[in-house]
């Protein structure tokens, strides 16, 4: 009866919405959102990813959007629900230019949170199911050109006789998921890889290196893993993977390919980019480039006093490499995020003596207790059971906005934390500092608000409990000598080798190095949300910074994160593009100031 | 109403057949069939694929196999439906060894087609869904292997350290579906394929080579093809997912080997079998020996008079590859089937002057008419629609015992001639001999029969009907001189290259080539299913012969067919396979005697 009701109550207040939306009466409109309401709009009435929160916001944004965007044809979908009063569903609606999907929770009869996203651009669908191209072309055809010489035509000519109009710098999961996308979309683009094959960037990394996230959560587009594929991928695997899906998505993918500067033209509207292409320098000039280069920027170079005099192997935590010559010599890791605790964990496996400096507290979870209250509401087979494909799980995921995360995620951190509270107990016991986020809401949230700051566990906290793994904590690094590292606490720890965890920049770093610094500085910073926690300084932005949506730099991009934002916002991205690409006007609301640099 | 009618009706013959069944009451099992009616077994009760037709065979077959087998556990799915009075709908049930899916068809109260489907072995489930593996081992392992380490040692031992359960000969379609299954069965198996690339097969042939079957029938198993799949593959895209499969399926596939000379050592049930791996002998000791070569066997050499005299270029069809050098040539097919089309419409794109030599009638259906009033009803975006997967299609299609598809088949080969029928006139025209088969069953039936006597008419037609592939039809070719070719009607054609696209033999003379001719005739003739038509003498079989079941050589096997048949058998061979690893006993039931040699 609850869920009838729901049905209901949605369905009335769609009707209503839809009714003052044909009217253009945003009064009207606005009256149906409460005072506590907020309006996350993925491109669809923005061409932004923009969330307006409380009355006052979302009655800017309607007035700056009602009239172009013109939203008409709502339809609920079957499936409503509701708990504890909260109603809550999925609906259809178009725009002036394209189909989309909203969600919407209700509290009594007014808005409480609504989605609204882009789907898919009117006139410019992508070509599958009935849509699908015929293929191979029946008839007889004097000269036919197959598909392979094509294919080969295309790769001949592009970045010579035809400009591709985007470009993607790094061919990992994201710029493969992006491209995949763009492919779908006739837009036409190229993908440069440092490495020698799609999926280097897994393969060559530490022996023990998967997925800490569960293989519902990761599937990229198009092209979901098999229903065997292993719940955590080994690195590998993941690479071949990797591999396989950008030969069969026919992206262009250039590997062996570095960027080496690239620069706009605002007046041309172009960029004019230098890569280097197994050794001969090209130059592209795509009309866009994203910069897919990783979430996390680039590498944060240690600068601890002495570092000159060390005579040992010491690298940046992102060029270790698994080893057996490090079987009993005397390794230090400065950090106690996610990649210090794997190498840490992947040098004892190799048979070394490993020490983890441990300056600041880190948040532990286990990748079960994460899973267990975490994902798999959303992602796996029992949400599968209940209906929650993956389209769906991460349009529920997107619909939740920013704000209310930290209220909802403090009862999911504490069920997480009781589960670990055996592990996380005797982690204490041997000195090392815990912390639960800054406001106790755990890691997904640091995660979205600085990218580090915690480890999930697969099984290197159970080493240091043990002390398999020797700790040091709360310490900072005096400097390093010719052959160790002294600690602030005077405490000198020999070493063979030392591997610096110091995590990344800002992505923003990338157009520094690629760009300019001037181009960077106007971009600002990447990633976080502007909670005004550790490494995240406020303003509230709302939204991850700059990422998948315009910057302040005109035609440059940032993609990224883990695999379900690849996958999902990879979306977005692709959508945006095309729609620059067929010249649909994308008037863009709400894009934020630039308050930070890095 | 009638739907729910058929859902009574065939829920109240299930309960009479579980409760006769459960009793043991043989008399009782036989009394709810009606006098025409058909059970077709997929090894859930003979561990054969069998089809028992009338009363006396079914009999005969409930005697051999109910007191072992003991069904149980049945349960009607949802949407049974009633058409013209014959309701049928799908069920599960379990046999003491087996989970199983049967499908069934009542005229009245009485069974008129029943198809019973095992689909996993209780205790040797596939590891997929909730079942799947972890994959990365969490926690720390000293000396951990990994995923690629694992890869590599198996990769290294087999054929050295470990003998595969399995060979597989040739690593197409058919090999690597097989593969793929065995693979998720845990089946140590080895594929050896004489190409440097899995998809070689398709690569290598002529450009304009394309499949003939659309893409919902042509899915491999566990990994469809992305909704964008084009409907009919160019053969490059299909070789490089066929490739991609390998890879990701971690299949064991020996490229660039050939399978030189095998033979069976009845006492220590294994086979020895000689290949050349990259040029290197190995001798692998494999139990089983499955022939995955193509279903059309070794190419029939072509034996006329004089060929030893032509100073041109001449090769059978299969060794036919594209050429620009034939432009303006003179060249001669002869033949009229599928192969001798595409060859000619090829030959007629490079430029060549073509002339196709028509011996006898060939059956000619446009891919178009065929898939608008065969094919989609199962397998299109139109039966996906009404919830008709790929697999409830393979099952569907798997339930129409062979007996009766002649007259199911007769009016759609009476559509499909009609919508041709402008087409089929203007072949008719120019000369050409047309049939629909015997008893104008059509396309399917042909394929099923003899492989041969037909095109799918792709484009070649209209070149013919037009006179850009010039035609003789209805000669015999007399003699080949120096410099081209005198037909019986004494015409000389004078000729450049002849192409002789004269068919291939059975199957079984790959193992008479492979093993011994003795072994040859044990098994005997391959494929066809004794309809007492033109190429597929009697008697009648029920079965194709010896294709994905036992064989009268044991550790025998022959896999094949088109995608189709190669996705939706590979599961039956699959099982048989393991069963037979596993020890678990496998009596057959109703193997047929050998009739014809070849």
């Amino acid at each position: 009866m609850g869920n009838e009701d729901a049905g209901r109550r949605l369905s009335a207040w769609l009707d209503r919405f839809a009714a003052a939306a044909a009217k253009g009466d945003r009064l009207k409109l606005l009256s149906l959102f409460g005072t506590d309401s907020y309006w996350r709009d993925l491109l669809a009435f923005t061409w932004n990813l923009h969330t307006a929160e409380g009355k006052q916001e979302i009655g800017e944004m309607i007035q700056a959007t009602l009239e172009r965007v013109q939203p008409n044809a709502f339809a609920l979908h079957e499936g409503a629900s509701d708990t504890e009063g909260v109603a809550e569903g999925f609906f259809s609606f178009e725009t002036v230019e394209a189909r989309c999907i909203g969600h919407i929770r209700l509290k009594g009869n007014l808005c409480w949170t609504l989605l609204t996203s882009m789907e898919e651009l009117k006139g410019f669908e992508e070509k599958k199911g009935r849509r699908r191209v015929m293929g191979a072309q029946h008839g007889a055809h004097r000269d036919r050109q197959t598909w392979l010489e094509r294919r080969q035509q295309e790769d001949e000519a592009l970045g010579r006789d035809l400009q591709p109009y985007c470009l993607i710098v790094g061919a990992g999961q994201g710029g493969l998921a992006l491209g995949a996308r763009l492919k779908r979309l006739g837009v036409p683009t190229v993908l440069v890889e440092t490495h020698e094959r799609p999926g280097d960037s897994w393969r060559k990394r530490y022996k023990s290196l998967c997925l800490h996230d569960p293989v519902w959560y990761d599937h990229m587009p198009y092209l979901p893993f098999p229903d065997d594929w292993p719940v955590y991928s080994p690195k590998d695997k993941m690479a071949d993977w990797l591999e396989a899906y950008a030969k069969v998505m026919e992206l262009n993918v250039w590997t062996s390919t570095t960027c080496q500067k690239a620069s706009f033209e605002p007046k041309r509207g172009e960029w004019t980019v230098e890569v280097m292409r197994e050794g001969k320098p090209v130059t592209l000039m795509p009309k866009h480039l994203i910069l897919a280069t990783g979430m996390s920027g680039i590498p944060n170079e240690p600068n601890f006093p002495g570092m000159e005099r060390f005579g040992g192997e010491q690298c940046h935590s992102s060029r270790y490499k698994s080893s057996e010559v490090y079987r009993g010599k005397k390794c230090v890791v400065i950090g106690s995020n996610n990649s210090a605790h794997d190498i840490c964990a992947d040098l004892w496996e190799n048979g070394a003596d490993v020490t983890m400096v441990q300056r600041t507290s880190t948040h532990v979870a286990t990748s079960e207790a994460l899973f267990r209250f975490g994902i798999s509401r959303l992602y796996s087979e029992d949400a599968l059971d209940r209906g929650i494909t993956t389209d769906k799980a991460d349009l529920l995921n997107a619909s939740v906005p920013y704000r209310l995360m930290p209220e909802i995620l403090k009862p999911v951190t504490a069920a997480i934390r009781g589960a670990d509270a055996h592990l996380l107990e005797r982690l204490e016991k041997v000195g090392f500092l815990l912390d639960f986020g800054d406001d106790e809401s755990g890691l997904f949230l640091k995660y979205m608000r600085r990218g580090s700051g915690y480890y999930i566990d697969v099984g290197a906290s159970a080493l240091i409990a043990d002390g398999d793994i020797k700790l040091r904590s709360g310490v900072g690094i005096r400097e390093i000598t010719s052959d160790g590292v002294i600690m602030s606490s005077g405490e000198k720890l020999p070493a063979d080798l030392i591997v610096y965890a110091t995590g990344y920049g800002s992505m923003n770093g990338w157009a520094a190095k690629l760009i300019s610094q001037d181009v960077a500085d106007t971009v600002g910073k990447v990633w976080g949300l502007g909670s005004g926690t550790t490494k995240d300084p406020g303003p509230w932005e709302g939204e991850p910074r700059n990422m998948w949506k315009p910057t302040r730099q005109e035609a440059l991009w940032f993609h990224g994160g883990n695999l379900h934002q690849s996958r999902h916002y990879s979306q977005y991205l692709s959508l945006q593009l095309k729609a620059r690409l067929e010249g649909i006007p994308t008037p863009v609301f709400g894009v934020p100031q630039v308050h930070h640099l890095q």
